[in-house]
């Protein structure tokens, strides 16, 4: 996931999606949402579904301290698709925030080697950012 | 789109996830989340892009109606990835009611030739449905 967020950071103003979304009455919060791919390894498959069945507790709060919320990965014959939802103001400080944890750090140490990029990924582009075409509230 | 939603009718209960989502204080709705993955045709992508770029008005009306929300579309590279929200109680009748609908029908005689299913998609299949491996509220 390291690099999805280094991929986010370069290109997260190409492709960020915005919305709005009401979680409180009279309270308007500004999503943006991000779509991405990657490949997983074969092999890896059962380590990555066990891992992400149960993720460790400090990740996800982790996550949520640097305001991403409804956040899923979806797979399906060697393709991870990722849909995520960022609420905060400065992308780059929350992902740099990510980037500098160790609980963080320790867990992509654990999943990077179970992806690859796909084939059709940028030089440097980890998970590969998608282009929102289509959306409806 | 046709398709997704045979697919859906079919494997929904094998890949549909759950959650819970406030939208009015004190109530929830219980969520379904889907996503699923399809070839877009390249020489189709602009076609496909300004379709989804200004969606029918009465398209949208009936996703509404029929319980989707929060539908997205991804694209990269010749994928087109879809996450939606379903928020019925009874999918395949939702699904069936957009199906007999005639805008839809019309929607989808436009885009059902853009795309093509994905190599390893099963038989009858269009959308090809992925599983939810992971998920943070």
């Amino acid at each position: 996931m390291r690099y999805l967020i280094v991929v986010f950071g370069i290109l997260g103003s190409i492709y960020g999606c915005t919305g709005t979304y009401k979680n409180e009455p009279h309270q308007e919060v500004k999503v943006i949402r991000k779509g991405s791919v990657i490949l997983l390894k074969p092999d890896k498959l059962d380590l990555y579904k066990d891992l992400h069945a149960n993720p460790w507790k400090s990740v996800n709060e982790k996550l949520k301290e640097c305001n991403i919320r409804n956040y899923s990965i979806f797979y399906r014959d060697g393709y991870l698709f990722s849909y995520l939802e960022y609420t905060g103001t400065n992308w780059e400080a929350d992902m740099g925030k990510l980037a500098a944890d160790s609980t963080i750090l320790a867990w992509w140490k654990l999943t990077d080697p179970c992806q690859e990029p796909v084939p059709f990924a940028r030089k440097g582009e980890w998970w590969a950012d998608m282009e929102e075409v289509y959306h409806l509230d």
